[in-house]
């Protein structure tokens, strides 16, 4: 084989010397992170050759199989396609106290697009940023990010293409692309070292390991791999768990001014709902077909008061549509599948393939309401969740799904006189529970935060609408109308 | 719109006041499933043109949509044709305490094979059997299954033909494939005739519904949902708790002398066990490649006493492996997403893509194993569990899956051993607890448990292996060399 040129090649024996310790350790990291409360993404990437595959089954090797999962993304199946890009990371993320390898990671994907002129180049630009808002997300939420990037120099490459061709028994992993590759090194390691710079955070840096001695490369990885790890469980141990809040303040009262400005004393008689509320349905049936023919989702999110009639107006809606397009997915308290994972991974999971309907019962502005009140999240959770929900719908809107948001608003007598007809209407009893009440007396706090939402994630492509629903036929029908209104919009553009 | 001939019509006004009560009792009903301890699964079918769209977003309309899903069964995508026919199916069960609707049902999947020939009739009659397994299966787990067929005759087919024709706003509907349909009504339903007939079962009836009046349809549909409902839950009630069994008997005393005459005393050298271990490797690597090849997966499950070696063995068998290429599912308590569902579902979810490895760290033998010592299930559960994981393994075998069991068999002073070695050792003393020396103090009953698992499950496409484990290497060289040899011999076929 031939020699690297300049490189230090570590011993057999000394690196036999040195892995058994290694395993043991990495072994003894592995039972720690089954009672860590985070995952642990390792992303194994680099040059051709570089020995990313001999590197991913070495860990593999090393660790108990048992406890972790490795993944490389090929070509997307249709499942996949049918959804915004990253959904096939999501749905490949390890839960807490588990470690997924990603051989070449999403990062190897990216730069397969191999671009070449300036709208690829901004192609490839903005996806190095979605790529790194994806680390960004999961860093934030506590998981242990670690990159390694197997460099080789051009003349190492083309020794090792060299080798392995002359081996009978490697020769097939040789493929004219590789070649190349190697011909094209100079603008290759460009776009990489580009890639690398732009997806470069302090939660997920990469570390960029010389593969010129398979041996040295090898120590190297797994050392870091456990370095990463040590100051990763040290850390997380110091931090304190969340906290109910002392006091509500809001972050833009702007959003708060526009909620209270709401006129609810809309009315809206019986004969003048049913009428209009056919044409209104009809309507709504064509516009989602419509949709539907041009391969566009739909996604609707309903946020509302408790008793605001989020179900009801749920209903109306689906006797529009066709039973086998749509699901509603009622948002309540997480599976303990959920429990483990990111808190947007439960909606991810959701998302409808093309041409399909997904209606969420309460959504991810749980993040920013329930849990910023009852303090489930510390503060800066819920403060950078507004950045990230936006960013989930905008990857949503991106993709060419419609994106639905409606707010339904209630006066606080309104809410007590239907929590109290709840009560006394014994079909009704199952609605209404301590909960209910308990979050009533939080009136003010829970419409500041919902007043932070509305100003914070209202976008063009996503807006908000507010919906006055103490008439809850005027409600209804507003709901309708709105939402065939945005449709045609968005099939417009 | 045409009159159906011979058919009383149902006055609007007499169904308009039957509605309100039968859509009350609906939603009670989801009220009381939600605590219920099974799923209901709905299937509407029936001739073309019956209105089972119609009854199918009729019912979405008087439910509750947020307890309730609606599935149809179009081309399966790539994801679902890379495995076994009856997956998209499992992917798709309500878990308990929910509902799914399901328009056409698999029965309708099964019909659209409109089989001619004799061997194409050999097929037909081979997947409904399949179907009717399945359905026995669900049923006797305790889900509710109601299946409505909804029949039109010929006269009234056509008539309603004409009638959806002569509305514009009906006419697309109408495709030159319903004009078809009509033409061979007599072939056609004698064909679903009979896949009536091969899948109506004690726990899954068909209920024929005259669909010549749609309210008198509609009606009929609702209210054999709620009497089945109301049947299904009264009787779940008088169900008795699983408990503890009081002894263990053997069903199949053949099994437990198999198991007893395994000899124990293999040894195998170091230096031996090295040279063999390479080349067998070697040979592992080469035949799971070839069967890549062929888009043939692999399914290993691992069975055996505690402390028997099993996680080892998992690591020097990947160690063949390409780690993108397989996923280790250790099989421990479920978690709260598979409890709700099928036994066997939290199984399928991990059934592999085509061409790829799923080995199982102890497996869906739990059920004979664990379970039926311990009275996780009754003994009607565990008993007819035998025939359920045979046909499991034949639906995977039947794909092309190659299925390798291994029961890893240990002496009772050996597993003593391992047991105060890892007790004293440092770091192995994660991997012993209580519930270990417990499961040791059953060994006897242990024994017989698994000689009725070889016993009845042991078939050719999906044989038990035996592996002597006293000795380790050698019992880690005789997974390899086995697994090579029904690799091997499976690709021949």
């Amino acid at each position: 084989m031939a020699k690297a040129t300049g490189v230090q090649r570590l011993p057999k024996k000394e690196y036999e010397a040195r892995v058994p310790a290694l395993r043991g350790a990495l072994v003894q990291m592995q039972v720690a992170l089954q009672h860590a409360p985070f995952p642990v993404i390792l992303v194994v990437a680099g040059d051709e050759a570089s020995g990313k595959g001999d590197v991913v089954n070495l860990l593999n090797a090393w660790l108990d199989p048992r406890g972790v999962e490795t993944f490389a993304f090929h070509e997307p199946t249709d499942e996949e396609r049918e959804r915004p890009p990253m959904w096939r990371y999501w749905r490949c993320l390890p839960p807490r106290g588990r470690m997924a390898i990603y051989a070449g990671g999403w990062h190897a994907e990216a730069l397969r697009a191999d671009p070449h002129s300036p709208p690829e180049l901004a192609d490839f630009a903005e996806n190095l940023r979605r790529l790194a808002h994806f680390e960004g997300l999961l860093s934030a939420d506590g998981a242990l990010i670690v990159k390694v990037w197997l460099q080789l120099s051009k003349t190492a490459q083309r020794d090792r293409l060299l080798a392995l061709e002359s081996d009978p028994d490697t020769a097939w992993r040789v493929t004219p692309a590789d070649w190349q590759h190697n011909r094209d090194y100079e603008r290759r390691a460009r776009l990489s070292e580009q890639m690398r710079r732009a997806t470069h955070k302090p939660g997920a840096p990469w570390h960029v390991i010389d593969a010129t001695d398979p041996r040295t490369r090898n120590l190297a990885v797994a050392g870091y791999v456990l370095t990463r790890f040590r100051a990763h469980l040290a850390a997380r141990k110091k931090l304190a768990p969340p906290a109910p809040p002392r006091r509500i303040v809001p972050l833009r009262p702007a959003g708060l001014r526009r909620l209270l400005a709401l006129p609810l004393d809309q009315s809206l008689s019986e004969i003048d709902y049913e009428a209009k509320r056919d044409k209104w349905l009809g309507r709504l049936n064509q516009a989602v077909r419509a949709a539907a023919d041009r391969g566009r989702s739909i996604v609707w999110v309903f946020e509302g008061w408790d008793a605001a009639g989020k179900g009801g107006a749920i209903r109306r809606l689906t006797s529009a549509l066709d039973a086998r397009d749509f699901r509603v997915i009622p948002i309540a308290k997480p599976t303990d599948e959920e429990k483990v994972h990111h808190y947007l991974w439960r909606f991810w999971r959701h998302i409808p393939r093309a041409g399909r309907v997904t209606i969420y019962d309460r959504s991810w502005y749980g993040r920013v309401l329930v849990e910023r009140l009852e303090g489930f999240c510390r503060e800066a959770d819920w403060k950078r969740a507004y950045a990230e929900l936006t960013d989930f719908e905008a990857q949503l809107t991106g993709h060419g799904i419609i994106v639905l948001k409606f707010w339904l608003h209630l006066s606080k007598e309104e809410q007590l006189r239907r929590f109290r007809h709840r009560e006394e209407t014994d079909y009704k009893q199952h609605k209404i529970n301590a909960e209910d009440w308990r979050n009533r007396r939080k009136w003010a706090a829970y419409e500041t935060a919902v007043g932070d939402m509305l100003a914070l994630t209202d976008r063009p492509a996503a807006p908000w609408h507010l919906v006055p629903a103490d008439n809850k036929r005027f409600a209804r029908l507003e709901i309708l109308k709105t939402s065939c209104k945005q449709i045609a919009a968005a099939l417009e553009e």
